[in-house]
C-alpha cells in the first residue's frame, strides 16, 4: 500500500509517510486527508475508481468552504482579539456575510433562529469572554437541537504552550477548561491543530448535522491563516442505513397495527420539523389520510390547510374536542416523542403505550417492542410505499360522519372598536399572517397563545418550548430574516423579553431586514404572574419608550445608512397601540409593506391572558 | 457523650441521635448545626463555656442572613420560575434590595462592580437558562477575583428524582451539568439539601470570602422555604494564622534586605486592593517612606497625593521616568504579583528576581525563597512594626536630591476650545475627579488611557483588566452606585462596549442612582483597530441616539416614577459633546450636581487614540 501511493503520489514529495492511515486508503475511504507536513504541493491520486484531488488551503478558508457547503452565507458573532484573522477571511470572502452582532449571547440566538431556517447555523467568537456570553445561546440551541457550529479563536499554540498569563485566562496556565464547560452543551468539539485541522473540521460540522446539535471548533490564532492541502472531497453527512432485518420487521409490525386500527391518528413532535424528516412525514399523512395532531414543538409541519389537519395535542390543556379525538383513537403513529412538561401540558398526554407506534431518527417503537437504530428516515418512506389502499382514510367522509369540523380556540371580547385585548389580538392574528412567514414567539404568554393558532401555508414557528430562555426572540429573528431574505417573519415578544436582548434591534436596521415586530406591552413578566401568583413586585418592570425604538438605535442617522450592508431597513409602521381597529389599521399595513420593517406595541391590560396560555397554566399547575 | 447531649437538651425531643456529630460538639467546635430532623424546637446547649444557642429558620431566610452579616444589602439578579420562592424572601425583607436587573449577564457585572465597593455580592439567577446567561460574569469576577455568591433557583428534588424532562433542561435526567459548568469559575458550589442546607451555605460564603471568588448555591426550589435549625453562630472566615517559624524566617530574611539596600521600592498589584490588606499596606508605605509605583491592578490603593506615590509601572509601557525608576532599584517590594499581560506592558516588567520580595495572600517569596503559607495578611504588620528607623527614606528629600517631581503624562493638544479630542480629555481629566470617587473604566481604550491619570484621594478604580469582558462597566456602574449611594461613580465607556450592556441604564433611573456616564463615541470597537490594523469593516458599529439613552429608557414615563425605589434618578446633563469647551463646562457642572445622573456623549474623531493606550500597543505588539 505505501508502494503504492508512493508511486501514485509521483513526483510530489512525501514525508512521514508512516503516518499515513494505509487502511483508510486501501478501503476507498472517501474522507482522506493530508496535511502539509505530508505533501508539499496539490497533487492528485487515483485509487479504484476514484479520483482523489488534493488542494492547498488554509484552515479558516476549509472551514468557511465546509461551511458554505452545508448552506451557511453568515457568520454570526462579535470581534475580539483572538478571532480576528478567521474574521479577516470572512470579510474577504464576497459570498460570506459577517453577522455583527452587539453582543454574544445575541449572536449566538441569531445563529439559532438562521439554522431554524437555513438547516445549520454558525457563531464566531473570542476565547472566554466572548464564548462563555454565548454558552446560554449554545445550550439553547443543545436543548432545541438546533445545529449551531461555534467557532472560537484562541490564544496562539505558542502561548497556550508557555501557559502565559493572558487576559480573558485566569493565569492558571490552564487553556481549555472553556472548551471542557462548552462539551456539556455540545454534541463534538475540537481544539484545532495544523496536521488535524480539517479532519476536526469536518468531524464536528458532521456531527452536527447528523445529531443537530451544537460543535465547537476551538481555532488558536496561529494556525487560522496555516496552509493545509486537503482533499477535495464534499463532506458526507449521509446517516447510517437502517439495518435491514430490525426494519423489515418494524414495517411489518407496524402495517400490521395500521391494517387493525380502527381510528388511527398522527401525532406530530419535533422529530417531523427535521429537513430529512418533514418531506417523508408529508408524504405519509398524504398517503394515509389519517388525521393528524400536533404537539406544540411539531407546529409548522404539516399545513395546517390540508384538511386531515385537526389541531394541537398538548394534553389537558388541549382544546376540549381535540382531547376527545386523540384519546378515543385506537393508534398513534407518533413522529417524535418528547416529554418536555410545556410539550405535553405538564405531562398530562396520557397516551396508552399499548396503542403507540413511535418514530424517531434514532429507534422506532411498535407498543412495547424497540427496534433500535431503525430511523424514520428510511423506515417512513417504506410504510408509505406499502401503504394498504384499504386503510386510506377519505378525510372528508371521516370529517362529515364522526369528527366533525376542526376544533377552534373561541375568543370572548366585547371591545369590539375598543381597547385591545389578547382575546381580540388571538382570535384576529391568524387573518394576517401570510404564507411562508417565519413566526418566532418569545418564550412566556406569546409562544402559549400560539398552540391553538390556525397557522398559515408553510410557515414555520420558531420558539424555544423548552429551553424557555427569554430574550431569544428579537436575535432569532434577525437571524431568521437573514436566512432567507423572501420569507416574511413576524415577531411576537413580551416586554421583559424584549428588555433583554433589545439592542439586536440595530442590527436589523444595519442588516436592512424586514420584519414585523409585535412587542406585547403588558407591563412586567405575566408569565412569572401567572405560575406564581402573589403580587410580587418583582415581576414589575421599567417603562421604556418602546415605540421610538428605531429612532434609539439609529434609523436617522445619516452614517448608518451609508454603512448598511444592503440598505438600511425602510422603516414602516412604528405605532403604540391601545385599540382593536387600531391594532386591525396597523396589522394591515405592516403586513402590505413587506418591504419595510415594523414595530407594534400593542398596550394590552396588565393581567389580560391569552385563553390558551390560563389553560396550560391551569394544567401545568396540577 | 450522647448521654450529655440528652442531658443537656432536656425536654426537647430529639430524634436520630445516632447521626450527631459527636465528636464536633466534644470538641466545641463552632460550627455545628442541627436540622428539623433532629430538633423540634429552638433549644440551647450550654457546652465547655460555649452558650450555643439553635433557633429555627428556613433555608432561605439563613442564607440571606448570612449575606447580610458579611454586609449585602442588594441581591442582584432576574426572576425565573425555580428562584421565586427565594425572591419572595427577599422582597418581603425590608433590610434587602431587589436588583431587578434586564438581563442576567448584567447582573453579574453589577453584583461584581457591588462587591469591588462592598467586600462582596450576591447574584439569583434561575436554572440552566439564567445561570448560562450569568456565567460569563462569574468567570469575570473569578479571573478578577471579587467574591461573588451566585445563587441558584433550581427544580424541585422531587422533579429532579424522578428524572422529568423540565424545561430549562435537556431531556436526559441530568440535573448536574450547569453546577459542573460553574465548577470551572467558582471556588466552591453546593447544591443544598435540607439536612445540610446551613452547613453548605456557610461552607461557600467563606471559602467566596477566603478565597475572594465566585461561589455557587443550588437551591431546590421545593426546599427554599424548608424549615431548619441552626445555631446562632457568627460565620467564620478568619483567615489561618501564618506558621511561626516560617513567618519569623521571612521576617527576618525581608529586614535584612530592607538594611541591605540603598535603593527600595514598593510596587503594588492586585493583592494590596485585598480589604484586609489595602490598610496595612498603606501602614507600612507610612512607615517606611518608600517609593511607591502600582501596576495595573494595584491603582487605587494608595492615593496618589501621598508624596511618595510615584505613578504606574506598567514595563515597556511606562512613562520613561517611571521605568528608569523602578529598574534603577535595587529592591523591589511587590505585593502581590500578576504576570496577566495587561498588567504588564506585555511582560515587559524585566524585573530581577534576585530584586524582589513579593507578598501575597498565600506566601512570601524573598529573592529565591518561597515562604509557603506566610500570608501578607499576618506578615506585614509585623515588619511594619519592627521596620528600623534607620530604613526610613525621607521623601521629601528623596525627591528633591534624586527623583526629582512625579513623572507626568504629556499631553498634545492644539484644540484648545475647538474639536475635542483623547489627548485635551485626558489632561484635563484627573480634574474633575471628586475626592472617593469609584471611577469604572470599560475594556479598551477607556482603561488603558487610565494608567497615567493621577487619581483623587481614596479613588476606587473599578476595570477588569484582565478578564477585559466589553459591556461589564454599565452594570458594574450600577453596582458600585447601588453599593454606597453617598459615593460619586463615574464610568468611562467606549461605544463598542456600551451596545452590549446597554440596557442596564435602565436600572440607574429606576434604583435612583446618580453616576456620570461618559461615553467614548470614536465610532467602533477602536482597541481592536489598534491591536490588528487593516481598516477592516467588521469594527465598524451601528451608530445610536446615545444622547437619547435616559429618554428611550423611560425617564419620562410616569409609571416609573411611581415605582421607583428610592426616586427616579433626577436627569442633569445629557449632551452631545463636540468640542474642549463643551466638555470643560458640561464635566464642571455634571461633577458639581452629585444628585442628578449624566450622560455625556463625547464625539472623538475615529482614529483618536489615548497615549497611554499606544503606549501600551506598541509595547505589547513586540
Amino acid at each position: 500500500m505505501m508502494q503504492w501511493l508512493i508511486d501514485t503520489l509521483g513526483e510530489v514529495k512525501v514525508e512521514k509517510l508512516a503516518d499515513f492511515n494505509d487502511s483508510a486508503l486501501a478501503s476507498g475511504e472517501k474522507n482522506v486527508y493530508l496535511s502539509m507536513s505530508y505533501v508539499s504541493s496539490p497533487f492528485s491520486i487515483n485509487h479504484s475508481s476514484t479520483m482523489i484531488i488534493a488542494t492547498k488551503t488554509t484552515v479558516s478558508l476549509h472551514l468557511l468552504q465546509r461551511l458554505k457547503e452545508i448552506g451557511i452565507d453568515t457568520v454570526f458573532g462579535v470581534p475580539g482579539d483572538f478571532n480576528l484573522n478567521v474574521l479577516d477571511v470572512i470579510e474577504g470572502d464576497k459570498s460570506l456575510t459577517w453577522g455583527r452582532n452587539v453582543n454574544e449571547l445575541n449572536a449566538a440566538y441569531a445563529a439559532d433562529g438562521y439554522a431554524r431556517v437555513k438547516g445549520a447555523g454558525a457563531i464566531l467568537t473570542t476565547f472566554g469572554v466572548g464564548e462563555l456570553s454565548a454558552i446560554n445561546g449554545i445550550a439553547g440551541s443543545y436543548a432545541e437541537k438546533v445545529p449551531v457550529i461555534h467557532v472560537v479563536g484562541m490564544p496562539s499554540t505558542t502561548s497556550m504552550e508557555k501557559k502565559a498569563y493572558l487576559h480573558h485566562t485566569f493565569g492558571n496556565g490552564e487553556f481549555s477548561m472553556f472548551h471542557k464547560m462548552a462539551s456539556h452543551v455540545t454534541v463534538a468539539g475540537e481544539v484545532l491543530s495544523v496536521k488535524t485541522a480539517a479532519q476536526q473540521i469536518d468531524h464536528v460540522i458532521t456531527q452536527c448535522l447528523l445529531q443537530r446539535r451544537p460543535g465547537y471548533i476551538g481555532i488558536p490564532c496561529d494556525i487560522a491563516l496555516a496552509t493545509i492541502s486537503v482533499l477535495q472531497e464534499k463532506l458526507d453527512y449521509s446517516i447510517p442505513k437502517n439495518p435491514v432485518g430490525a426494519q423489515e420487521a418494524a414495517v411489518k409490525a407496524i402495517l400490521d397495527a395500521i391494517g387493525q386500527a380502527e381510528h388511527p391518528i398522527i401525532l406530530l413532535d419535533r422529530c417531523a420539523t427535521r429537513n430529512d424528516v418533514k418531506g417523508k412525514v408529508n408524504d405519509f399523512v398524504k398517503a394515509s389520510g389519517f388525521p393528524v395532531y400536533s404537539k406544540p414543538n411539531g407546529l409548522g409541519v404539516i399545513n395546517h390547510c390540508v384538511p386531515n389537519y385537526r389541531g394541537c395535542y398538548i394534553g389537558a390543556s388541549s382544546l376540549a374536542q381535540i382531547r376527545q379525538e386523540v384519546l378515543g383513537a385506537d393508534l398513534v403513529l407518533e413522529i417524535g416523542s418528547e416529554a418536555l412538561d410545556i410539550n405535553t401540558g405538564g405531562f398530562t398526554l396520557n397516551l396508552d403505550p399499548e396503542k403507540v407506534i413511535s418514530f424517531d431518527s434514532s429507534c422506532t417503537k411498535v407498543f412495547h417492542s424497540m427496534f433500535e437504530n431503525v430511523a424514520i428516515q428510511g423506515l417512513l418512506p417504506i410504510i408509505t410505499k406499502r401503504f394498504p389502499a384499504s386503510c386510506k382514510v377519505d378525510t372528508q367522509q371521516l370529517i362529515e360522519s364522526q369528527l366533525g369540523p376542526r376544533a377552534q380556540q373561541t375568543y370572548t371580547t366585547d371591545n369590539d372598536n375598543k381597547v385591545l385585548d389578547q382575546a381580540y389580538f388571538w382570535s384576529k392574528l391568524a387573518s394576517y399572517l401570510p404564507e411562508k412567514v417565519a413566526l418566532v414567539t418569545e418564550t412566556g404568554t406569546p409562544t402559549l397563545g400560539t398552540f391553538n393558532l390556525n397557522l398559515p401555508k408553510d410557515c414555520t414557528l420558531i420558539m424555544q418550548l423548552g429551553w424557555a430562555s427569554i430574550g431569544y426572540g428579537i436575535p432569532a429573528t434577525l437571524g431568521a430574516a437573514i436566512a432567507d431574505r423572501s420569507k416574511p417573519v413576524i415577531l411576537l415578544v413580551g416586554d421583559g423579553s424584549f428588555q433583554v436582548s433589545v439592542q439586536e434591534v440595530s442590527l436589523m436596521l444595519y442588516h436592512g431586514v424586514c420584519p414585523i415586530i409585535i412587542l406585547f406591552n403588558n407591563d412586567g413578566y405575566l408569565i412569572e404572574k401567572l405560575v406564581h401568583e402573589g403580587g410580587y413586585k418583582y415581576n414589575d418592570i421599567q417603562m421604556w419608550e418602546y415605540a421610538e425604538t428605531f429612532r434609539y438605535f439609529g434609523r436617522d442617522i445619516p452614517v448608518n445608512q451609508d454603512r448598511a450592508l444592503v440598505n438600511t431597513a425602510k422603516i414602516g409602521m412604528q405605532k403604540r397601540i391601545h385599540t382593536s381597529s387600531e391594532f386591525d389599521t396597523a396589522m394591515a399595513l405592516a403586513v402590505a409593506q413587506s418591504d419595510r420593517i415594523h414595530f407594534l406595541e400593542l398596550v394590552f391590560p396588565a393581567d389580560d391572558v391569552p385563553k390558551s396560555a390560563l389553560a396550560f397554566v391551569s394544567a401545568y399547575k396540577q
